[in-house]
């Protein structure tokens, strides 16, 4: 049976999960293409249902992944491409959206190697921003990436694809910064948290033992709560007109320093 | 006089220049916000028009920057809310629209220094992608940013919003591959390509000299043009399970490798 109406219960459903409200009240959240479910798939997300759009696939591998998440138990369910465009987060949608159960981001669940390599993200707003840290994160190799005091939703759909699906390879915490900071007291991990406010240069700075990168919210950086507890405040230096780098390469620019001094 | 209607025929030239055609026809393009305004007149862009909507403004600054304006030439043209949101570009407007000519790219215009950092950017798609990279480039001082090959106009208000308004500082080119290679080539430029497909990484190449980093489309990365033609391959190592860095983050990461070897 494939459904034609957007006015179906289950369409309805599935576009009610372009909000948080409805997101959190199911814990549920959407994943969407085919890169971004098959990196779910690889990390063992339980996918529960899979809404497919067979005329809008891009190419042939499509029947391959209807297959996996029909062998991990996944329900499959067609749409015609009205519906299926209206659920749809994509100009060019690849008739492919998964909804599966949110997994847990308490910070008890991460596990840290022996000389742990983290990014903490305060406060961030931009669900791109994010999904661009975890992708970076997943490139460096870090041990785990915190979002403190969350302002955007790591559920959220443009999460999962500005990350491209990392948010399943990278360890995710979402805790508050006190309970952050505890947490990486209790496993020994360094605080460097960047700023402008400091003479620090990032170059001067030592990056190899177990630390915790901290970059702060687009608009206004870290706060005190953060400054006042760092280990090293270390700067990236600006040479230009503009006073700050957005928010996510402040991250990859600092996390890709910690890899060339910890070869 | 306050413009009140959204059908009154500057509101609708005004709203027409999100369309590339619109834009290229009377070569101009739109400076949305505060800060991406005083940076345009702080870089000498003459603006036209200044579109305003007080009751918009977001602090006490803006009648200071509209009597710049005035100053500068430009004409103030006061609109009524509605047809203010109608014209922006932003869920949230500060009540900030500019109208400017848009300025020569040609790489005949660019200066260089003695020894200059460049950045190359083929075919990117993306405008967000763009104005990151612009805005990292002022953050490094490279000398100019050159689009080969463009996919997205830098004058796309996307490309305006997410450079802050480096779009400005940063000296630009638009070329083609092959024009921008012979042009490299007359300057003495060394072409660093980043690619996967290479042994040697980034932090064991020898970017002080004068040098073009030279980052691919987000989905392809570089043609064979910039590949077979290229001084240096540069790989920037991958930890993780995905198998690229935006490509915004790629050009950030080499550029700050550049400058901390200048030091």
């Amino acid at each position: 049976m494939i459904i034609t109406s957007t006015k179906n219960d289950r369409v309805k459903d599935l576009v009610r999960l372009r909000d948080r409200r409805h997101r959190d009240r199911g814990r549920q959240f959407v994943i969407e293409g085919y890169r971004e479910i098959v990196r779910a798939l690889d990390a063992a997300i339980p996918i529960g249902t899979l809404f497919i759009c067979p005329g809008l696939f891009l190419g042939p591998n499509e029947p391959e992944l209807i297959g996996r998440v029909e062998s991990a138990g996944g329900e499959i369910v067609e749409l015609a491409e009205e519906p299926f465009r209206k659920a749809s987060y994509r100009d060019r949608p690849e008739g492919l959206l998964a909804v599966a159960p949110q997994f847990a981001t308490n910070l008890g669940s991460l596990r840290l190697g022996t000389t742990p390599l983290l990014l903490v993200a305060e406060s961030i707003e931009k669900p791109g921003n994010l999904g661009t840290m975890l992708r970076t994160a997943d490139a460096v190799g870090a041990d785990a990436v915190i979002v403190a005091d969350a302002n955007t939703d790591p559920f959220n759909p443009n999460v999962v694809r500005a990350s491209t699906g990392t948010l399943f390879t990278v360890p995710l915490g979402v805790a508050s910064t006190p309970d952050t900071l505890t947490w990486l007291r209790a496993n020994s991990v360094k605080v460097a948290a960047t700023t402008p406010d400091t003479d620090l240069l990032l170059w001067e700075t030592d990056l190899r033992g177990s630390v915790a990168v901290v970059v702060g919210a687009e608009q206004y950086g870290l706060t005190d709560a953060w400054l006042e507890e760092a280990d090293m405040r270390i700067r990236i230096p600006m040479a230009g007109m503009a006073d700050s780098l957005n928010a996510a390469m402040a991250a990859g620019v600092v996390l890709f320093e910690a890899v060339r001094q910890r070869r």
